[in-house]
């Protein structure tokens, strides 16, 4: 078997880098090692930028999210008990950001991509990648018992933190930065209305809180809390009483609570791949990189390092330029580290970091109150969660 | 002996709240522990705010330093390398600070005081504050071996961090907040013209480093050092070397290197204490609060704080009204903890931190990179550098 591009992974930068090589002519073939409802069922983010919104246009699989996705023009930041809005349009010129979840978005490639009747191997047991520093490299797997290869002209790694693509480098080729931090987020995910139209950060000293959504009956709430944590010790009741003791008067009375329909407790990293490509394989979106998930970048990341890539494999299998693929690093790079800056800054901001004692968390009260005080400093909030421009700092 | 307000401490604060009440005719006696040469020989920041220029002016005392003092519209930020202005008065409308070492300060606010025949008590052994709770306070000191007590209406604590005022309240009327730098500044100064017209801040990955000056042929610089190292470890070539080792190939090359005279290691502090008013005796500047002396502002908070209280201790003693008193605490407090979180903020940005790591460093460099492409980012900056208004989020 032999394709141009072989994509191992079909999370949302697979699918999508999948429909933008797709519309543009180049044959591609996605490998997963698990089944659609597997992929499906997973639980991220779901606030996405302008520059995603564009992407995702691109490849055209818009119609729905047009539809149904929630535009939302700023948020709100609550500390020391009062609740201050960051009014993202009138802070950047009209800008805005979409609330759309990550599951919706991957339901949406993967409708586009059947209709298209384009290759998705599911299931796919035992991937490997070989001769990735030639130019003949090719990708094996095994299906019922049975191994295949695959030969092609590029691997795209979009197989995320744990994948077999970044794992398969030269340690000495690679170097990798990472922070782990001192706490986890304990979501939950409910079909309620959500507290207040817009999101809510909240800095409190009890811990960090997020009030997200889904859609306007569906809400997503998150709590800091230990990594020692259990999920199981969280029955609903006591999270959303928690939830209560960190939000204010007003959200408190308008919280409307109900049964979760899903529950679990992630640990936060800032975690980056240098470089990303090693000959003819290209790393993207989490199997290069990881935010905490404070301000939502993970996704958009993922969205312009597949922009970034597609445009870079078109051109090498198209135009026959190597231009863009060699590139392709230094390119994504200089966008990734500003926004794993955003989100380190935003989760040290944010969260009540128990090394940092009463000092701590003063700092960061001074820091807020500077912030929504400040025009200037409002608008560099303002601009890192819309997302800074594909051609900032040039 | 008696006198409307005893002020504990004879550095710039104490001498700059003396001249205010002086010029508006309430009276007040200063008690020093050192004599005048010690603290003159006191080597501090030169690095004074709008805000300083208008009290010292106020105070009558800014003729020299107008002739004398250098006016500075911006500051250079190095990393990675290369230099990067920060256009001060760009940024803000204007705006712009002077160079003017604290010594300087500390010597035209003598000679006015000397010159007002003014009471200063140099050399006082054994301070004691009394009766701070009541409105019948005093205050006791010996001198030559003989003890004297001076009762007053008012106690201003202008006696630095180490001093007896705050050392007196009672552990259970006031609150703490501190946290200390795992890392010193080796300080050298020197009759050499400096290295370049403005200040450079410089982020290295061997450590932060200061190029600052006291004049156009006196230079200041400093060096991030580990808290173990001693001076004496030190040497001047040792110095220079190191020096040179953390600055752009121009600096480097425009460095006029000479003898040091003076040369120290002083360790990085963050300190806040609340409330600053207790009963009758009021702190102000070291003796409540201490920033780390990234972005100078140390002598810039005292300044305010001697401003706000000459004003209530004014009105208290002439116009017999406690409105100022009473508000003196909050007052400064929400000034205090903006400069402090600029100050801590500022320091963690260009400083290395063994426990941060590689990525430590990379998140340091892309907000660098970020604030210097972004013009709401470096206008955060040069509004803090500057100071922010007096009346900044009221």
């Amino acid at each position: 078997m032999r394709t141009q591009v072989v994509i191992v992974g079909a999370g949302p930068s697979g699918l999508l880098l999948g429909q933008l090589l797709h519309k543009a002519g180049v044959d591609a073939v996605i490998l997963e090692r698990q089944s659609p409802d597997y992929v499906l069922g997973r639980i991220r983010a779901g606030v996405l930028e302008q520059v995603t919104l564009d992407v995702l246009a691109q490849a055209g699989v818009d119609q729905r999210m047009n539809k149904e996705g929630l535009v939302h023009t700023g948020f709100d930041l609550l500390f020391k008990g009062e609740r201050h809005r960051i009014d993202l349009s009138g802070l950047t010129g009209g800008q805005k950001v979409m609330v759309y979840g990550q599951t919706e978005v991957t339901r949406d490639l993967m409708d586009a991509r059947q209709a298209a009747g384009l290759t998705t191997i599911y299931e796919a047991d035992d991937v490997q990648i070989h001769d990735f520093d030639s130019d003949h490299p090719s990708v094996s797997y095994s299906k019922n018992g049975k191994t295949q290869t695959i030969s092609c002209d590029f691997i795209a790694g979009c197989d995320g933190f744990h994948g077999v693509c970044r794992a398969s480098v030269p340690r000495k080729s690679i170097q990798e930065f990472e922070k782990v931090y001192p706490f986890g987020w304990l979501g939950v995910l409910s079909d309620t209305p959500p507290v207040h139209e817009e999101l809510i950060y909240a800095n409190s000293p009890r811990g960090f809180a997020l009030c997200s959504q889904r859609s306007l009956t569906r809400s997503r709430y998150y709590l800091q809390v230990p990594l020692t944590d259990k999920v199981e010790q969280w029955s609903d009741d006591a999270f959303w009483g928690e939830l209560r003791n960190r939000l204010d008067p007003e959200a408190r009375e308008n919280l409307v609570t109900g049964t979760s329909i899903e529950k679990s407790i992630a640990p936060l990293r800032s975690f980056v791949t240098e470089p990303m490509r090693f000959g003819t394989l290209f790393l993207a979106g989490d199997a290069a990189h990881i935010v905490p998930p404070t301000g939502a970048k993970g996704l958009n990341l993922a969205a312009t390092d597949v922009k970034y890539l597609s445009d870079a494999l078109i051109e090498a299998c198209v135009e026959k330029s190597h231009a863009g693929i060699d590139h392709y690093s230094t390119r994504c790079l200089a966008r990734i580290w500003r926004a794993e800056r955003f989100s380190w800054w935003f989760t040290s901001l944010m969260h009540r970091f128990p090394d940092q004692g009463e000092i701590g968390q003063k700092f960061q009260e001074a820091e807020l109150d500077y912030l929504i005080h400040s025009e200037a400093g409002s608008r560099t909030v303002a601009e890192n969660y819309v997302g800074l421009p594909l051609n900032f700092g040039e």
